[in-house]
């Protein structure tokens, strides 16, 4: 096959990008301090019998996380991203991970070494096989493997563009042996580039036979984790490295196919024998290993390289008879893998030649790389940019174990920094990265549909379900959500079915509305407009209201929308229940902006602390918004007879906003343990009433300690149908309430969440 | 009690005017010719064993129609207005409503009037009873039974004001017994004002004991249809009433309650004896005759003047002790009943007095209605202004049977001129008026809960549901349609289950967009913006397309959305399967907007015929919209030569839109019994996917006889989860498919619809 010659055809050009990559990335839980734990895996994450997302490798301290397969760089990294996150903040507040592909300093009785605690009696025999063939030490050695697989696309037009008639079947498979060949062949570039393991730490080695220098990559040469030399395998056909596999096992080399540890595997069915129907669907590349400066172990340049380096293996011909080409592709790797990583590779001149072809290929082919690969040339020249080099550099200064804790606690920092967000799908609304986080804390299968839409994807087995913004779902009924956004409808509905509601009605000119002046000039009222989620144009009155200020606020709330709301103010405390599946799971009280003072500082100093908080943000990026200085939040001073650079009294509280939303920086407080059970009834009761399943819904309640027995109790101000969740979760004060975790306990009842 | 001071105080004052309606209005179905039908009620009405809106009174002939208890004139003459659209509609065309309350020329045999056939046994015996007893042709007349009810609020401040310590029950009665005395005693100038049953038809009285003149009303004197003279009942009290009334039943001279026909009934529970638990809770006018010049026989002024009155009947106080009081009131209202119409009343006096009164009640209390009083007023001195005179003055000329077959045929045509409208309704979108219809017709409870939302209530027994939009219901979960709403989200999901959908991508930004030109230049494809309901933005390109263009494409997309869809064109013809509970209920065809030339007339006036349809109108207000002669479609007349003077030749289709929106002119085609079945199972086998149960699917299937078998044969554009409905009730050809009515069968499996 002229592989070079179907890539250049034009209908094959626009698909040579196309790819799916996948990533497994291992790593050893650590103290704080870098010594290797001793607990077990994190409980609060989910069955390792199925987690998708979050396992263990051979050891019990050994995390393997593993992204979906996707279709961008950007994405991959996303999720590696979000898991890692979802990883580190489901460990104990002391562990964090190791950074390095080599191991921390391990245990003097290797039978300290705790194989992972495996649900399948068949996982933990495998484990206690290898730990006897190849000594657990060994085992503790992490890396990335790399899935990659040709876009389907670009694999459908090579098809097309290939001159010999074979199936796709064949057609694939031959692609893929030949990547395959290519790689063993050329695989010592990526380990001169990426190489990360320079040293070991004590007790990795049990025997003196051990690099007696530092090196590119202990991981990837012969003193990595290798199979017996008397295992050999042909890459020369799919029929022959298949018959050759089988007879490692036949003659008790291997004892299973999987045991065989090549840098690059085929795959596509659960054993190498299915590929023969199935066709090479990917291969997996296992000699990367952990990059220490990424917290995730790779980076974006380093994937896009390979990406281009997959490309070129297809383009650049084999030069040599199968078995041969391999061979030497072997010996140069197991000698770039020991070269002293700051020295000049013995193969430079190869290294050249190889990036000139690349440099030509993405001419020809007319894609983007150019920069990236004359970055990486460069590499040729500096070894000392390559990884290993770097780490060396700082090796020498502090040892090893010094920088390998220091860079792991900068990446533990980072995850905790904000422990709302979730790494790689920060830009979403925070209810949906805290869904996301906790659907893979679980291991529910998630995928982001559309990220502007927050829209989602969960499966766990054949359960499929979708949610959108957090909470909406399938649980909920299309009306439902429909009637609750219509406060009007709302109140007649809860009105008829018993509840209290205030008084009030939906006005749609103003002249209607100036003529109710008589029916609320006594009361204590509310003007606002019928629609609106924040404070907007909304007046309240407190009894005996001129005509004049009746009509401004009539001005004001008509100024939102076409339609006004003249209500019933009631008097009490307002609290926002949370209401889903039947149940209260969460009750806030929401204070309007204020600082307390201390007697020395101003009000605006006060407002610059608070906002100090790293719960405080702007734009909804945060669970809380930072308080404001602007010009509503100073006539309310005014009003108070205050300025900014008043100093309150020690303990007295300062109120910025007559409203309390959380949107204009009030505080969320959590009360759901201190409100009278009654009232959590009759929540309930009333989300029931409007037929729906999850639901915000703010109650007055004059005295939340005495049981609710009479309609002066409490009132109904509204429903909510997207309820603002992170409120609860990260309240100013008071206990968090995982809602997110409510919504997927409600979605996947069969579950143990 | 002194009512007038209770109703002059401040806090009284605002509720004056509160009150709440209700209509019972009678009517005779007749012939377009105006004889007495011989059929039978209409099927299409359901079941009169639980009817709420439409029922038959004595004979099966006689319409009764019931609105709601309302508490405005607009909503309670909407309600009426409505019933009285479906119940014509509901009626074979050939049959109309009898405008008079007099009835048309009855049948020679007494037997050929055929009392209503009930299912309930007892009522069918108590109308033989009624029958024997005044016989049946006493029945065959026809009036409104007006409701009346003093609004709760004013009551309750009436209550507050009232010096007496009574009880609320006790209050409510008084009251109501006050007003019932004084409407006995001034309810002949309703009959000198409205009294419009001036002269009998035909075999009407069955001997010569009759008006020998005409009169002002023949159905509220001692001719019409009232008690035998020996049934007197006291309105001093309500035990005195109730006693009498329950005399009168022991002795035998009424059969039940219910058979005592006062012109004002005390309503309040289901017999007189629950009224002393309840109060009296509103009051049931009796004598108002048909209005034959209003369609539904009493108009606002008529309403809002017995409002009135009723405020004066409780303001002013009574003259002599109770039954002196009522019997001065019969006697003057027979004398009034049977003045002739045409002359001033003998109690000119009275009337003259009772408006200076009412005059100044409005004046004092500082209510509306001072212009209204005296436009009736002045009907004292221009009798011939009164429903009677009027009347006669036409009877005079044609005959009354001639002018009462009149009337009824322009209202007959009133209600069949926009049969896709629903009177008192037309401000709502098409689709609800036409499931308002059908419900009202099937006899489910509907309350319009918000008119501007489309957000209706509909109840049978104790099954409630909301809709909203027409279609948007609880048997749709929140999820599928936010899941349809977004176009990407969609395909992927469908794409994934298996079905085919058009290759593309949805990109956010210019940039972005602009990369994709290599892979879709050589294919045909469609540049949309991602969310739109109508056909802005869109731009298909067939293939070989230049960058220049595509790059236009993309720049009108993106002026309609931030995010754009580039897609694959898949050839074939759009289709529009409506699916709903697993079913295709409809399949329509759209063709843009053209017209087909008659080698005579211009495009223009081509254009103008087709728009003279009135299925055709403006802003969604009709099932099709008229064709517009702007920019676009002179560009595309422009691109294919012609301009909107050319004459097309004859049978020549002339497009003046490239696309198919019903929106803008195009032609709407019902399909649904021509589409191969297997189209219509994937249609319902996709919405399942997308886990809806109301959606309207769009596919392009390139031959529709031909049953789908690969991916070849359809692909599915897109899922619209409040898919349109009325473009399939009123198609531009093709059958009609009610699917308003398939929507009431989903949300009432318990009915038979």
């Amino acid at each position: 096959m002229n592989t070079k010659k179907m890539m250049t055809q034009e209908k094959v050009k626009p698909f040579l990008l196309q790819a799916r990559y996948g990533i497994e990335k291992e790593s050893q839980r650590v103290t704080l301090d870098g010594d290797l734990v001793q607990t077990d895996h994190p409980t609060s994450v989910g069955n390792r019998s199925f987690h998708p997302y979050i396992q263990t490798d051979f050891s019990e301290t050994q995390l393997e996380l593993i992204t979906p397969v996707t279709e961008s760089v950007d994405e991959v990294l996303a999720y590696l991203e979000a898991i890692h996150d979802v990883a580190q903040r489901s460990m104990p507040k002391d562990e964090m991970m190791w950074p390095f592909s080599m191991p921390p300093a391990l245990p003097e009785n290797e039978g300290d070494i705790q194989i992972a605690k495996l649900e399948r009696h068949a996982d933990v025999l495998y484990r206690r096989y290898l730990a006897r063939e190849y000594g657990k030490r060994k085992q503790m050695v992490s890396g990335i493997h790399f899935n990659f697989e040709y876009g389907l696309d670009l694999i459908r037009q090579l098809h097309l563009a290939c001159e010999e008639e074979v199936s796709m079947e064949v057609f694939k498979t031959r692609l893929y042996m030949k990547i395959a060949r290519n790689f063993l062949r050329y695989r010592w570039l990526l380990t001169y580039l990426f190489g990360a393991s320079p040293l070991s730490e004590a007790r990795y080695f049990d025997d003196e036979d051990r690099p007696k220098e530092p090196v590119r990559s202990i991981r990837t040469s012969h003193y990595g984790y290798v199979n017996k030399p008397d295992v050999q395998v042909s890459y020369e056909t799919l029929s022959r490295y298949s018959e050759d596999l089988a007879e490692n096992v036949a003659l008790g080399r291997l004892s299973e196919e999987k045991e065989f540890y090549a840098p690059i595997r085929m795959r596509g069915g659960k054993k190498v024998a299915d590929l023969f129907h199935t066709g090479i669907r990917y291969v997996e590349l296992r000699n990367i290993d952990l990059n220490p400066f990424d917290r995730v172990g790779i980076d974006a340049a380093e994937i896009e390289f390979i990406h281009l380096f997959m490309l070129y293996l297809l383009w650049t011909d084999e030069k040599l008879p199968a078995d041969e080409w391999v061979a030497e592709g072997n010996r140069i790797s197991d000698v770039v893998s020991l070269e002293n990583p700051a020295k000049t590779t013995a193969y430079l001149t190869e290294g050249q030649a190889i990036f000139a072809e690349m440099l030509q290929m993405v001419d020809e082919l007319e894609i983007e790389g150019a920069e990236l690969l004359k970055k990486y040339q460069a590499w040729l020249d500096y070894p000392e940019e390559t990884l290993a080099a770097r780490i060396l550099a700082l090796d020498e200064a502090n040892g090893q174990a010094a920088v390998a804790t220091e860079l792991g606690r900068k990446f533990y920092e980072q995850a905790w920094a904000y422990p709302y967000q979730l790494a790689g799908f920060q830009e979403m609304e925070l209810s949906t990265q805290n869904l996301l986080f906790d659907a893979i804390q679980k291991g529910i299968e998630t995928e982001v549909l559309d990220r502007q839409d927050q829209f989602v994807k969960l499966q766990h087995d054949e359960h499929q379900e979708f949610v959108k913004n957090g909470n909406m779902t399938s649980k909920d009924t299309y009306i439902a959500p429909l009637l609750m956004a219509n406060k009007t409808v709302t109140k007649i509905v809860l009105s008829r079915a018993g509840f209290r509601v205030p008084d009030g009605e939906t006005f749609g000119s103003m002249d209607d509305a100036k003529k109710a002046y008589p029916r609320f000039a006594q009361k204590a009222f509310v003007i606002k407009p019928k629609s609106t989620n924040y404070g907007l144009g909304i007046t309240i009155f407190k009894g005996e209201t001129s005509i004049t200020d009746f009509n401004a606020g009539l001005a004001l709330a008509f100024a939102e929308d076409d339609e006004i709301i003249i209500e019933e103010f009631l008097p009490g405390t307002e609290y926002r229940f949370f209401v889903i599946d039947h149940q209260v799971k969460a009750v806030l009280l929401r204070i309007p902006a204020n600082v307390i003072g201390d007697g020395e500082r101003s009000i605006e100093e006060l407002v610059a602390e608070k906002n100090d908080n790293p719960l405080r943000g702007t734009n909804h990026r945060s669970p809380l918004e930072k308080i404001q200085l602007g010009d509503l939040e100073q006539l309310m001073l005014k009003e108070q007879g205050l300025r900014i650079d008043s100093i309150p009294e020690k303990g007295q509280q300062v109120f910025l906003r007559e409203n309390s939303n959380v949107s204009t920086g009030g505080d969320s407080i959590d009360v759901t343990d201190d409100i009278h059970e009654s009232y959590k009834q009759l929540a309930v009761d009333a989300v029931e009433v409007l037929g729906a399943s999850i639901s915000g819904i703010d109650l007055i309640i004059p005295d939340k300690d005495k049981p609710y027995e009479t309609h002066e109790d409490y009132g109904i101000i509204e429903a909510n149908f997207n309820p603002m969740m992170h409120m609860h979760i990260y309240p100013y004060a008071g206990k968090s309430r995982r809602l997110t975790l409510d919504v997927l306990r409600f979605l996947y009842p069969e579950m143990t969440i």
